[in-house]
């Protein structure tokens, strides 16, 4: 097993990436296996879609997503990939600390799939989307 | 016509917004009649997708796309609403500066659907998006 | 509970619409609590993506998702509503007879929306797709 | 230039290809150096949501975007190609003949992008899409 995609040196990897670490996102768990991660997104007053509130703005659920996904299928894969295609589904409002786990649903010749679900901190589904990222190498 | 949806305005709402003041987005011009705005996002190191380089997050991008869109359709509404569902294409790797042209395409009685270009310094389009957001207010 | 939406009413309005009389979609399954349908896509010759094989062209594929995305959100709500997106990821070639499981995930107060995976004889995922409709009422 | 790829080739092609024939989609204009068809889908009882209505079922919409999208790369590509994903949006009921106007965006070295507008025969916009297929052959 390749050392690097363990969730300590994913953890150290989301804080050298300067977008993760600008978004302060933590590593939860890691399968290597399924192509799965779980990762934390703890709220910051920057993330808000109104003073005051605590609230997550939509624009910053959508970079979660692309981030969770891009991670599930680089930790399968063993490299990471350009993001071709990213869709996001708002389903309630995203109040506080959010959860994402990604989930590698197709490893294609070409083109990969991954499903990412944004819990909150009661683990009620708040958002959904799915990314697509080449899967070649280089 | 309503004072607070000149480019002023929006200028100003921008930078009270705790998201949209994070991600230090400025506006260019407005088009309340026709539902168009045009957004700037100047490069910052923490945007970037690898150490030293210029090139954009795709969760920057897609937060980008997310915001412009809201705002188009919110300058033709006259009031802000929350986004159902969003894309974004990535087209080509997106270095430096970046400007969103956000187009309302149909004011539906439920929903608006707004398309987002993105464009680099040279104005070639790096990625695309659209967005979809309730119209009904409250 | 209403009896226009068992399994055997289903099957009767899928024989009268006629674009779904036109696809000869058969109803496996209909949970009403959950806004769950099971839709069977027999292969017709005229399905195929080239002459002489059995593989289903992917428009074919989309308006199954599509079909089978309205009826498990009709079964749950009580009436039938306008579809406002259709996305479909395309994960392996589609070949005879299709399945659709249809599961509504949200049902909010203007939007709803319905994932779609579509398996092949052998069980196998090779699409999946996701609808948004319109939950208000007329 | 390739014979293949004219109107007259398409023409044919759309004839023999099963589905497309079944869908009875004519072609209207090719440009190669573009990659842009025009396609026309005369009504059909068929393809209508209810009996004795001519507004057309959006799963004939959503296939319809995919067989232009694909035609549209085609020709510019001088091969066809899979289907990756397809995304419609439903802006206005569909009523009588359709007109597919779809532009090849962006043709990457594994991903192809092409937009999709679907008009009625006032010319108004019913539905827009964006279709994504591989470019790599074979």
């Amino acid at each position: 097993m390749n050392s690097e995609w363990t969730l300590g040196a994913i953890t150290r990897r989301l804080a050298e990436a300067p977008f993760q670490r600008f978004l302060e996102i933590e590593a939860r768990s890691v399968d290597k296996e399924l192509g799965q991660v779980e990762f934390m997104l703890p709220f910051r007053t920057g993330y808000a879609r109104a003073e005051g509130d605590d609230q997550v703005h939509g624009g910053v659920v959508a970079a979660f997503v692309d981030i969770a996904g891009d991670y599930a299928l680089a930790v399968k894969l063993g490299y990471f990939v350009p993001t071709i295609d990213l869709r996001v589904d708002f389903l309630r409002p995203a109040h506080g600390t959010l959860t994402a786990m990604a989930r590698t649903v197709r490893v294609g010749r070409n083109v990969g799939f991954v499903d990412v679900d944004i819990l909150n901190a009661s683990r009620l589904l708040v958002a959904t989307g799915r990314g697509l990222y080449t899967t070649r190498r280089g």
